[in-house]
């Protein structure tokens, strides 16, 4: 049976015209827009969310644009910088298959936002179709007389002076001396100035592009716990000890140095030495339990040293090329003032007590959370922005914040472009080792970097498709991803049972792949590698509980070695680049190879990194030569940048061997 | 030097507090929604246009959702039929991941809506935590207590009756029988139905799915030129000659008859044979040149008969099962009577003369198009419109719409949403050969099947990826392929050179590949080959400037091989589903194979076709076992849907050969 219903009476020659139907609404003039534009770039989430870059960068905007017909098209990029801004229009090319692409300079730092306006242009469709009517023959008077109709109906409305001189060329346009006048630029420019843009389509909403300094792309981290920075053995160290020591970290070329919490710790149930639930009496605790008599989120704990001593500690720093990074932890031990001051931002019991963390039945008693659902949820909020503000105020512009995953997104985006709104220099790091929609969805929102699952990608198949999946766009567009080795908390099984080859791994892995990377140290150069327990992920004697004095000096330090990495992540274009890592074929399960290329510095740093250190293993390397650009090479000139020895290679067949003694090979890779 | 600005004061000891902010907006309250909805699925384009599914289609939707820390979410997706219906609420199942999912039946045509709200459930939580509490030992009065103080608190503002009840049980969740009362089915349900909504998250905006009838994802389309169909050699032929042989077309399988426009032809500038500028006196025009002193696009020309005939064709045609589809070409000739009544619908030249269809040099004197820009624009569309319904309301259900990318996409998605406002059961194939964007753009906005580059993809690797494209989400969400491999005005290549057994291919490519797809009759089966000029697609004495009659009873003629390939899409459940084409690896670059597979009827049916047809080639077969669910198979049974011989194959090691008398070769696919 046919699927149709009819409505038809058989006996009727000639059918009346239809009816007009019942709900028809009048149609709006939106509906006259002939233009459309679609799959703009880049952007995040149709425009929800702002795309990272840093000044300097170049912003290459991209969208499909189409029209039905045949008529020529005027696409224009509109950019406005900040968020009352003057637009700017700026030309858009096509680049065939009705792909447009303009682009314009993030110049300085915060808010940018740009449009896209598409019109027929309908004068230089005429221009166009005169030349084709010329061309064969086939130009008459008429096609005149069309574009000089269009010039005087484009000058209504213009100011006189302007009326006359369009005049002028319609006349002109009509009479022998006409090739002149429609080839003229002064007529083009007149009648783009006189277009109707009524019609003109606009994106639906702006795209916005949030644009940060360099070090929120490019930044090596260092993590202390500054009170174990003292010479003397058993005293607490300061920030003055720290700040004398300084040099030891700015040898290994870091430029952020990240304190662990420096406010006063709390003593309600404060944590033993490994994690022991009740402390002795000389325990100093866990810097997260934050708050105590002397203080909160706002005050530095005693023994640490004064407001002096920090900021000289921080001056230090800054003289060095570092700066400190604060650690945002927003909860708070049983004694910080809030609690008593504000019991209003906190959830209570039946019986009165106040609820403090748990995961049941897991109980973490020294650490009370914020009830960011409260009543008084505004004025938490404020406070909350008042804690980054007060040290926003103090001169730190980077902060570490702890477990955000476990507050509300709608907080952090409020406070990130609260903060922005007046310091659009201050950077946020998500530790969000939780499930990886949250993770990127904290980025989408508005931290400037993040914590990653690098620390646990070890094979190589794996760590590079991760490699890829964090670098690249899409998700580059929003996320920038840290890579650590190490952290207080995650001490990996590699480096448990790894050689000094395989900590070489992982750092080179972390330093040389992506633009940020930190290490917790001085745990990670020197080695440390035992576990509290087989199959934990905690150290032994964990610097979270308890001061924590190494020797320096230790022989086999990779301290020297990190100067390398960071030295060549400083000296190498291709490191400091925004561009992915290039993953290159390599005929070896355990080897892993990767390139970096910045095309505009001809750079490109070749690294390979042997999984399974302390085994010799060899590869030959199969460069991609067409994403390298290294097609017009003959061979290519590779100085390793460890040695500085120099090689030089066919551009087919390069055999490499990664020892126990020379587990990751650096190369830079110039073509001959 | 660091990039840090500071603003301190060395001298102070103890910082101030920082002072608020100018511009500080007081907090929303939308920021205390905490759970996120994100990457929801299926949608077009963040939901601006619909879904396309057809009737009985289980609409499966998927999203993201998280939510800062560790409580339960309750998701729930809710439905609504028609524009105006009223929302239904279904459950939503965590699939891992933070993806939920849920679903619901595309029961009836026309609009159907979407949204997910999620909250958090915080009586869940309590529930899930007590349960961990009472296993580890560590369940207290107080935690009873907190989930009977969440009892009462929701009971506030319930009925009289049911705050009682719940008062009862939270009496009895502090009570020795707490047990009972925390595992009722029923507290659980006064919960959910008590639960505060208010910070509730929804989706930004509701998702659209448009339902047609079945036939716009599957048909079977035959286009004729009625006035050949006469028997009498030389006599114009009409709609009750057409009627009588329509036996032919319905032997073949097809279920969509496809005129070409059926209205006045225009007189002046009708094009003569071959395309010729000027006609003879008896030639007949173009259909597509519509209108004449006898009417316009409501009338029927008057050689192919009276209303009378054409409602009988259309009675004849829906007896064999089949619908008529009409030629919507939204364009007239220069004699339309559109043209005198309605001058300000068409744009002038200076001379006063209306100006033609061109595309400069190139001129098309005997179509004059319509100006959609002009004045009176909306007395155009809802005539054009009209046009629409007064065909609907002489029964015809499907349209095939001659070039729509020449009038503005805005027209297409009134004019589609318009008619579907009070007759969703009405299909629109765009005829849109023209840029890649434009034809998705298209399909997007309303019509329901369009015309591909099927015909000009001839390799296996080119022909696999565009299968792949065009008939899997995305574009699948809102493009549905109609594949032709001839229509009047492309006689390919590969035809024009190929043998029978290359038509065959192409046959069996567009019918077995995709769920809709047409031929040009009978040149097809008739193997119609000869191009007007070498190098041109157009055919040799073009049935669009002559009529053409044929002798039916063509020895070679590939009828019953047409008859055949419809049989197997309507018989064998695979052929009929909305399941993509799965490509199948087969080792010989000329062989292409694919599967097409429905899971719930367990049907399964192999196609390998030879893309250079007149050579011998053989293949060894590699089923993809996971996709087609063969992994339990000890063996396959395959029944060969030409010969209906049937053979015992291995899973692994199949060979195929495809001779120049077996160029395709067709099995339904039994795992034994």
């Amino acid at each position: 049976m046919p699927e149709t219903k009819s409505s038809v009476r058989l006996d009727q020659e000639t059918p009346a015209a239809a009816a007009p139907q019942e709900g028809q609404a009048e149609l709006p003039a939106e509906l006259r827009q002939r233009v459309v534009i679609d799959r703009v770039g880049p952007e995040v989430d149709a425009g929800r969310f702002p795309v990272k870059r840093v000044v300097g960068d170049v912003v290459v905007v991209e969208a499909d644009i189409i029209c039905d017909g045949h008529e020529e098209l005027d696409c224009r990029l509109q950019v406005r910088q900040g968020i009352s801004g003057e637009w700017q229009s700026l030309p858009m090319a096509c680049q065939g298959n009705d792909l447009w692409r303009g682009s314009f300079p993030a110049a300085s730092l915060g808010w940018w936002h740009f449009d896209i306006s598409a019109r027929i242009d309908t004068f230089a469709t005429w221009l166009r179709d005169l030349g084709r009517r010329e061309e064969a023959g086939e130009r008459t008077q008429i096609d005149l007389q069309v574009g000089a109709e269009m010039v005087l109906a484009a000058a209504q409305g213009a100011p006189e002076a302007i009326q006359l001189e369009m005049e002028q060329l319609a006349l002109q346009l009509q009479s022998p001396a006409w090739a002149a006048a429609a080839s003229s630029d002064r007529l083009r420019e007149l009648m783009a100035s006189c277009a109707d843009r009524r019609e003109e389509t606009h994106l639906e909403q702006p795209r916005s592009v949030w644009v940060d300094r360099e070090r929120a792309r490019w930044s090596a981290w260092y993590e202390v716990f500054p009170r174990s920075w003292a010479l003397e053995p058993g005293r607490h160290g300061t920030f003055a000890d720290l700040a004398d020591r300084l040099d030891y970290v700015h040898a290994m070329g870091f430029n952020v140095l990240y304190l662990t919490p420096i406010h006063p710790i709390g003593r309600s149930f404060r944590k033993g030495r490994n994690n022991a639930t009740t402390a002795a009496a000389d325990d100093v605790g866990s810097p997260w339990a934050i708050g105590a008599e002397e203080g909160g989120h706002t005050a530095i704990h005693p023994q640490l040293g004064t407001w002096n001593d920090f900021h000289s500690l921080r001056r230090r720093a800054e003289e060095l090329g570092m700066e400190l990074a604060l650690d945002l932890a927003v909860q708070c031990a049983p004694d910080h003032p809030w609690v008593k001051e504000h019991p209003e931002w906190f959830r209570h019991r039946p019986d009165g007590s106040i609820q403090y963390a748990e995961n049941p039945p897991k109980k973490y008693q020294d650490i009370v959370p914020f009830d960011f659902q409260c009543d008084a949820w505004r004025e938490l909020w404020q406070a909350l922005g008042g804690v980054v503000r007060f040290w926003v105020a103090q001169g730190v512009r980077i902060f570490r914040v702890d477990n955000p995953h476990t507050k509300p997104f709608a907080f952090w985006e409020w406070l990130i472009s609260d903060i922005h709104r007046t310091d659009p220099d201050v950077l946020f790091l998500a530790e969000a080792f939780t499930r990886p929609k949250t993770m990127y969805r904290l980025a989408k929102l508005g931290f400037t970097q993040s914590y990653t699952y690098f620390t646990w990608r070890t094979e190589k198949e794996e760590t590079a498709a991760y490699l890829v999946e964090v670098s690249t766009p899409p998700v580059a567009n929003f996320f920038r991803p840290n890579f650590w080795p190490n952290t207080p908390d995650i001490l990996h099984a590699t480096l448990q049972t790894g050689s000094r080859g395989m900590f070489q791994v992982r750092l080179t892995l972390a330093a040389l792949s992506v633009g940020n990377w930190g290490i917790y140290g001085p745990a990670m150069e020197l080695l440390e590698s035992q576990p509290v327990k087989p199959g934990s992920e905690e150290y032994a004697d964990s610097e979270k509980y308890e001061i924590k004095q190494r020797a320096l000096d230790f022989p086999e330090s990779l301290a020297p070695f990190i100067a390398r990495l960071n030295a060549i992540r400083a000296g190498e274009p291709a490191c400091r680049s925004a561009a992915p890592p290039l993953i290159q074929a390599i005929d070896n399960p355990h080897l892993l190879a990767w390139c970096r290329y910045e095309p505009a510095e001809k750079s490109r740093v070749l690294v390979v990194v042997n999984l399974d250190p302390d085994t010799p293993r060899r590869g030959q390397l199969r460069l991609d030569r067409k994403a390298l650009e290294l097609d017009q090479a003959g061979s290519i000139e590779a100085t390793d940048l460890l040695t500085q020895a120099t090689h030089l290679w066919p551009l087919e067949g390069i055999d490499l061997d990664c020892t126990p003694a020379e587990p990751v090979r650096l190369y830079r890779l110039i073509p001959r």
